[in-house]
């Protein structure tokens, strides 16, 4: 392990075997920790990816290939002919490490979207089925855990799966994993092992799911999103090892995919061997209409289904679940082991325990009717108080689209937070920076009970200021 | 993604990019599985790598790297000159999957290492202070959590370990994961990433905290292991990337780190700019002295102090902490985000209640006391009943080392078998297989209370009859 001196004057603690065949991992780790920790400051510009590759004695292409990389996971930014330098807004903060989502003390008013209500989370129920489940276990449970998870889990699932959701699984192809996070964490790790190169996104989805993906060696190749949901656009899916899909309620827009949309992304599974990753994150929660069953039931040798139980219950939980194809299985499985990770199986006995006692049903149903009523009132109240903005998105889920007749989301988002509401622009979802429709993301679990209307009444201040311009 | 023709004779079913640069890998990772679900028999005779190479078009190299990796790990055998086989006694058992450690039925009388007694977990106090934790949490916890662990987490566990082990650590430095294993394969990735390509083992330990370290890429190199713990031996220190140790009571001999090879281990690590990685698995449970204190203390900065709550609670808690180097803290941060891996939240919160209220301690003071006090009927039973057994290892932790007067350490297993008694020869932790010495590893904190004098007295009679011979 050496470190070449011109490295030094990059600022960049790099230990890199330059003879081996990982320097590009070794390259991509190393600036990524670079730019975290904040030893490469954001707007610093990087040496060209010829200076570089000189400097190290690599190829050009490693280099350009390393920034590539870093670029597509929002560390880096680049323009063409004009350089690289270190991205002004990073994926995530340097220390003192505050959790995901945090707010600044002024934002009291949190309708950022992608979590629940904290306060959805019914603790006493929880305690008391985890004290059921505690006194009712065999010792041999309290051991060292099966790694796909505790069978009394998979069962409750594959039974509850079925019936809410329609998925065709057994226990034996579900496997128990720490949020939808990892779960795709370990898809990604399956792919790139198996030689995938791309997996298809939505053009609108969570940044932090694309890092993820991008982080195991993958590219990116967006889809684009209309009112019937993601198309099966050809140049994306084309060579494509799988597609990431929100089918039930397209995340953010709120869109469902359209049934001939369904059958052409399974036909495009089915035809040319890449898998469908389901991210049913929010599939229980559908208001007007009967629910949308799982796409997975379609192909269940084609489709990963992957639920969580951060919506329903809580994102603490960090309990999620994958009905995987059959072929699947062992390889995650293997990457599950490989990464030493297992859920707690406390909490695992416990969410089986709400399940088959029909507990974590009424939670749902609870959470459903709590989620609608407060959607009723966002709709209300921006009617009333903007009624220039057209609200979309809002048959299911937790979150809305809020259109802006004209303007700028980034003033609005401004101006809410001049209200002391945090909420997030359509464009800080988008895979690719052309978006044009200017829109506001309205999550409306997130606030407690008790602060709910003011949030909503301070959001339909900030909008009225624009609809009025 | 294609597979050629030739493939499809051998069984596999393996997706390979071959013209990327991840073919070792992806071979790796086919033949892994493919001996894993079972394609690929026990026994079944490997083409020669020169053959494979021609057949795929790559370098034989990498074919025979691969095959080297996959011995590593234990998958293949190989004889130098005669080929490579598919091993007959595989890591891990094709479907359907058990949990690790389960055992034939008709071995009732558990006496392998590395578990504690299932038993001593206690339900009840952990209930009550879930209880009392989550009652008094804020809601916010229950949201997406800090990818570190929870702060009253780490908090409590900075206190506990400077006054429990020594540890000089803070808050900021200490990392939740999801037990040691889980903290193993964070490190191994880390020391991958940045370049490292072996690291130091003792001699014997576990197997499968060496698959996974190979699983990462890295090489592994053997310490030889005496009576005064691991030898700080040259051949396998040089050029590592890391160490990993278990200084308070090495696993499975059972010794103690002499102080000299403390120092002389925390030299090398500051000399070399190598890694110790101190496996303080049962460092709580010391019987006849004085407690020895983490080994991190000497180096806060160059060892990753690694704890679990899988000894002193239990191991379906999947619930483990790494106190790390501030240079490494970011990027084992880094993987673990990439990972999408974390603690329930509501673990996390209950041990630490039980930590600052003092049930953690008091939890440990009795289990040691109950361990104690089993290590001593064994003790006496062996002195009794088979006087030709010399017992080590006793001093700390839940398992000894018997040392044979002579005979077949497999055949005594075999016998142990026979009296319904699961038990271990010390060869099985061996990482060479050169081991000459008979020996069992008895742990006898698995059975439970009431099955614990009648699995000894069995033990006993199995010992005996080799004594006897």
């Amino acid at each position: 392990m050496s470190m070449p001196q011109s490295w030094a004057n990059y600022g960049i603690d790099l230990h890199l075997d330059l003879a081996g065949t990982r320097v590009r991992a070794g390259l991509e780790a190393g600036l990524r920790n670079a730019v975290r920790s904040g030893r490469l400051a954001p707007g610093t510009r990087l040496p060209s990816s010829r200076d570089l590759a000189a400097d190290l004695r690599v190829a050009r292409n490693t280099v350009a290939d390393a920034y590539g990389q870093l670029v597509a996971e929002g560390w880096l930014t680049a323009m063409t002919g004009a350089g690289t330098w270190v991205a002004e807004r990073q994926v995530a903060a340097p220390r003192p490490i505050s959790p995901k989502g945090a707010l600044a003390g002024e934002l009291r008013y949190d309708l950022r979207a992608g979590a629940p209500a904290s306060s959805a989370f019914d603790r006493r129920q929880w305690i008391s089925a985890a004290r059921a489940a505690l006194s009712a276990a065999p010792e041999e449970v309290f051991g060292y855990p099966d790694p796909r998870g505790l069978p009394e889990l998979r069962s409750a699932l594959a039974g509850y799966l079925a019936r809410a959701r329609g998925v065709i699984t057994s226990a034996d192809n579900v496997i128990i994993c720490a949020g939808f996070a990892h779960g795709l964490a370990l898809i990604s790790q399956v792919l790139a092992e198996r030689g995938a190169k791309t997996v298809a996104i939505e053009g609108y989805g969570h940044q932090s799911h694309r890092s993820l993906i991008a982080a195991h060696g993958l590219a990116l190749a967006p889809l684009p999103v209309d009112p019937s949901g993601a198309r099966p656009a050809e140049p994306a899916l084309h060579g494509a090892g799988a597609a990431l899909l929100t089918p039930a309620h397209q995340f953010p827009l709120g869109t469902t995919l359209a049934p001939r949309r369904r059958t052409a992304f399974v036909d495009w599974a089915v035809r040319s061997g890449g898998l469908i990753i389901e991210d049913d994150y929010d599939g229980e929660f559908r208001y007007d209409r009967q629910p949308v069953g799982a796409l997975q039931a379609l192909a269940p040798e084609h489709v990963v289904y992957a639920g969580t139980a951060s919506k329903s219950l809580a994102p603490g939980l960090r309990l999620g679940w994958l009905a995987l194809p059959a072929d699947l299985t062992e390889a995650v499985i293997a990457a599950k082991e490989r990464s030493g990770t297992h859920n707690s199986v406390l909490d695992q006995l416990t969410l089986a325990r709400l399940i088959t006692s029909g507990g974590y049903d009424r939670q749902i149903r609870q959470a459903r009717l709590s989620y609608r009523r407060r959607r009723d009132r966002l709709i209300a109240a921006l009617d009333r108080y903007a009624p220039a903005v057209r609200l979309t998105g809002i048959a299911a889920g937790l979150h809305a689209v809020a259109e802006l007749a004209s303007g700028d989301e980034g003033d609005v988002v401004a101006r809410a937070a001049k209200h002391g509401v945090a909420v997030e622009g359509l464009n800080h979802y988008a895979a690719i920076e052309d978006d044009t429709r200017p829109a506001l993301v309205i999550g409306y679990g997130r606030p407690a009970e008790h602060a709910f209307s003011t949030a909503v009444s301070r959001l339909c201040a900030a909008l009225a200021g624009t609809a009025a311009r």
